[in-house]
């Protein structure tokens, strides 16, 4: 089985590319792909099946290529903001999409991403919506947050310290009626004009190095609170409306925008190869 | 660059297959490859490097590979238990060597590693040196433990409780007179008939799911309490004189002896391919 490694801002992913869409991915598999000790590593993995699709006379319509994201745990989940820049890049890297756009299905919808010039991909995050104020409980501490929905829950809480000054290591406690399946939880402070750093508690994965949709919910709070959202400045990622917002893992860009918040940030393959076939056997095998 | 991540009793490596002993691996280039996120992950690096050697005729003489084992931090190692039957299970897979039997150059000198017919591999650690009896504060609760050599200087401690029940997340306390470069601690419960539980805090890299010399130095306590020290039983794995000594990552058996104590547990290559060129030049890039 043909696998890569990658990841954007140290939100890591086993590659596994599958152009024929018939590998069979079960729960226990995506759990024994993810162990960083006894198998490849990584917070997810990221399938990349081909769609045989439409096509009008030779022409194909649609996207010819699924993202089918599963947490480490085994779950599957709708999207990933850092998860999808790493499948372009795959795709480009590998010409199975020619660029610089290439159009990815998720469970979420249609995704666009674009290969910038000077390497980075650009992600079309979808909408944004706003949910009105919450509140969260930080390390003993609460704070108001802005709720949002980037696909995904977000309590964005714009704070005044350093946000490496926040325990994320448990779970904060949040509002259960607003939140009945949980939320994902940012501690973001506005750093300059236009920038911003940002930590996340991601709902089923703890405090992580990187999260796509809560740098895009980190860039919408802080926007409001300079009172430019919810409307886009510019459509280019370095124009007037981009805000820039470091993470533990690295820098990403969002242009924030109701309707589509455009997502760009580095996507690295570090290596590619074939997996072992007695592991494979091995990992199959149902638990005794 | 060829590499293979693999791992013993989920103490895990990424292998560096060099026949031409021409890697040019530097600490900043290891700690990029065990970095988890960002890298291809794992608790250190070994290099398989090609040895010219000499030769008597046409036959060589001597080890033909030697291990080059670095430490995640990118320190360099002597020796490693679980490494050395990983090495040995990349080369046999490889046509590499022709087994069952290889011979392996380490810091520590040559090791013999054999494939069993069960596709285990055994390991001759080495001998093992008693230096009298010492203490370790383990959270908190003072414990008494035999200080013994394998090549590295361990405390292993008996002990009456599930080793589960220690705190090994924090540095024990030792007595830093006899041990002023730190010392390996094991708690080891003896469960049954030369069978023994054992959980480890190692000098360096804290409570592991596996280490191969502290499995021996945990045989070796039990077999002294046990009044078999230091007699070796029999020359073979399944042999009387074995013991069963199980660590969070799988089951190890250990034959101890004074001069020449055996190893024996699996060795597993999970998969194998190539390192991007592109993130090896990054990896390469001196930090700014």
């Amino acid at each position: 089985m043909r696998y890569a490694k990658g990841h954007g801002t140290g939100n890591d992913f086993v590659v596994l590319p599958d152009p024929l869409d018939q590998l069979d991915l079960d729960a226990a598999m995506v759990r024994a792909l993810c162990d960083r000790r006894t198998g490849i590593g990584g917070d997810g993995v990221l399938r990349i099946a081909g769609i045989a699709g439409d096509s009008v006379g030779a022409a194909p319509v649609g996207p010819r290529w699924f993202m089918d994201y599963r947490n480490a745990d085994g779950s599957v989940a709708e999207m990933c903001g850092n998860g999808i820049r790493v499948v372009a890049r795959y795709l480009l890297d590998h010409g199975f999409a020619a660029g610089p756009q290439v159009a990815i299905a998720t469970r979420a919808g249609v995704r666009q991403v674009r290969l910038e010039d000077d390497g980075l991909l650009t992600v079309d995050m979808g909408p944004v919506t706003r949910s009105g104020t919450s509140w969260a409980v930080i390390g003993g501490v609460r704070q108001e947050g802005l709720a949002l929905n980037v696909g995904n829950p977000h309590l964005a809480c714009l704070v005044d310290r350093p946000v490496a000054a926040f325990d994320l290591s448990r779970t904060p406690d949040v509002d259960r009626a607003m939140f009945p399946a949980g939320v994902n939880v940012e501690v973001i402070r506005v750093t300059g004009h236009h920038e911003a750093e940002m930590r996340v508690h991601e709902r089923g994965s703890g405090a992580s190095l990187s999260c796509g949709t809560g740098a895009v919910a980190a860039a919408v709070a802080a926007a409001a609170a300079a009172g430019e959202w919810p409307d886009r400045v510019a459509g280019q990622s370095d124009g007037p409306g981009a805000w820039t917002v470091r993470v533990p893992g690295g820098t990403l860009t969002v242009i924030p925008d109701a309707l589509a918040s455009l997502l760009t940030g580095p996507a690295v393959i570090v290596a590619e190869g074939e997996i072992s076939s007695g592991w494979l056997a091995q990992a199959r095998q149902p638990v005794a």
